[in-house]
């Protein structure tokens, strides 16, 4: 096992960690202090197309759920974001930007409604549970903020499906895009939703009971070997093609959810009791003076993004990318960055100064690209 | 550079990061969503003759500061921690545990009292910015709550004080431990404390404005020559020696302050406006069912503890060790575990059950190891 962390307790292992090492695991990040796989045997690339036609067993434990329950608990959900989910339904999974008092993103995650007063928010890698707890107790609320002992598993790639019907029937095939349902595993029920860090289909179970971690594993991997199923990770080309964002990386405290083209996911047109509506709203009307947009440029394949590359227009800083790779489809470099306003028209020619000195051209392209 | 991590942006660099690459870091933890170098060429035991001898450079960036300002304060301050600043002076640095309504410990940073109406707490790897922002928002505080651009520079070793004064005074040897002053540097002025994560002694300087971060350390770097300054980093068997507890390893939220022999950070004896403070007193006149210790055990130079080791007495198990290492000084492994009550005493026999598979005699020893 790789120990490029000084592994300790303080790293969380997940329930499938065992399970990762055994699979060839070649080393890790750390999200919400856990460990997350990053790499198996076979380069980016490689994992890349095997995503696009295949399945892939992803340990995202790392999602760590907030559950919020009780009385008060749909008034403590909607207080953190911008997006009505008055209408949400139980079974439903709700991408929600949550934001502070001046509408600055603390965590971009999918909420899922379990009961009228029961959440979970599926984190993005910031301690959502120390602010959800802040909240109830300086508000006095009638809540509980917990978090439980669920560990989410994906299974991504167009072979999700079939396997998973395989192993858990028809009713698999019921399940809609960002819904969950229920399977029975080794006796007990647990939840499955049709979502996942990818475009390319899939299924996450938020297995609750660390201890049927192997098992669970182990049952998909078995069942999983005639769709030529292998280990993966979040792939960082499927993910920027795919114009999948990452807290911490294209977003921080420092911006706001329009910025970052979450409007579908901002409830603007009604009023709402969410603490940074009003601030939200008010930026609206003025207009953001940066957007999030997907940049294509040349120059060769692109080292790591391990610090943000500056984009230029002439001499003007027009933004900075903060994830890029080489896609091995598109024939460029794709990169995100946020983009000032009078740059980010898409097909803007551009110039990113990547890490390794080289000056390198590009356009603005859309998001997701094509 | 080592890529260990997938380097990105998500997990933040720090303004003395170029140089501690320049100085040949091998690797990085991660702490507070930022790097924490790991280790230099030598290993974690030359590392710590070293330390005991002359004078180490570390970049402690990770060590954030919560800043909390405003007429609210003090008191949103002390409703997070069961210590009682009401006593604290300008120019302190206590020890406080962050716990919340149930007791439960959730960070154990350092307070810095700027001001009557400003505090830095200097934390550990937990995002307490969140959690203060939350009890402030939730209950409508007048205080601001931020993340000042603050990156804590450690000088640690016995050569520290010879070495500072050198650069910035006499005026430093009146710094008294966990108190601060101010020095003058390019021209700004920057705090500097007499503290650190070692037992060597040493101080800190919290430097304010990243810009300035390369010229403190190479500042720091060129004076320290002489006096066989070395790039460092915590030193394992050193903190473990000296009882110097690591939130995530030692302690979680399922843990209370008591548990951690913090009692003399606890006011117990008086009412304070600290939510958690009914709870705790509950905690004391029951009295705690385990408590931190040292292990002293034996059968070899120990692996890396990457997850708890069980300690049993017999049949039954006692604790787990949570942090632990060979000590070449005292010629057995030393180790952290919170240990049952009916077994804590001094000089207890104990098998540790390590990772390697080896039963490992040993007994339970007062903290810090002598």
């Amino acid at each position: 096992m790789s120990d490029g962390l000084n592994m300790s307790r303080r790293i969380r292992r997940t329930p499938y960690t065992d399970s990762v090492e055994a699979a060839g695991v070649q080393g890790f990040s750390v999200v919400n202090h856990m460990l997350l796989p990053k790499a198996y045997a076979r380069t980016v690339e490689e994992d890349y197309w095997h995503l696009r036609e295949h399945v892939q067993l992803w340990d995202v434990s790392c999602q760590r759920q907030v559950q919020i329950t009780g009385k008060d608990a749909t008034r403590l959900v909607q207080w953190m974001t911008p997006r009505d989910i008055s209408g949400a339904k139980i079974g439903d999974c709700l991408y929600v930007p949550i934001i502070d008092q001046n509408a600055s993103l603390l965590n971009d995650p999918v909420l899922l409604k379990l009961a009228d007063d029961q959440y979970w928010l599926s984190i993005a890698d910031s301690d959502v549970l120390l602010y959800a707890k802040g909240l109830a107790l300086g508000a006095g609320l009638d809540v509980g903020v917990t978090e439980p002992d669920v560990s989410p598993l994906a299974i991504q790639g167009p072979k999700a499906e079939s396997l998973l019907v395989g192993l858990f029937g028809e009713k698999i095939r019921d399940i809609a895009f960002f819904k969950f349902g229920w399977i029975e595993f080794a006796g007990t029920q647990q939840l499955i939703a049709r979502s996942g860090y990818s475009r390319q289909g899939g299924f996450e179970i938020y297995l609750r009971g660390a201890k049927l971690g192997a098992d669970l594993w182990d049952t998909i991997w078995q069942a999983g070997k005639v769709y030529n199923i292998a280990p993966g990770c979040p792939n960082l080309i499927e993910r920027i093609e795919g114009g999948l964002l990452s807290y911490g990386n294209e977003m921080t405290s420092e911006n706001n959810p329009l910025e970052l083209g979450m409007d579908k996911f901002c409830t603007l047109n009604k009023s709402i009791d969410c603490m940074g509506h009003d601030a939200l709203k008010a930026i609206a009307t003025q207009g953001v003076s940066k957007q999030i947009r997907g940049v294509l440029f040349d120059g060769g394949p692109c080292p790591n993004c391990a610090k943000p590359w500056p984009v230029y227009v002439n001499d003007t800083q027009v933004g900075q990318i903060t994830s890029a790779i080489w896609s091995p489809r598109i024939e460029r470099n794709v990169g995100l960055s946020l983009i000032d306003k009078d740059y980010w028209s898409v097909g803007q020619s551009v110039t990113v100064h990547s890490s390794d000195g080289k000056l390198r051209t590009g356009n603005v392209s859309q998001l997701p690209f094509t």
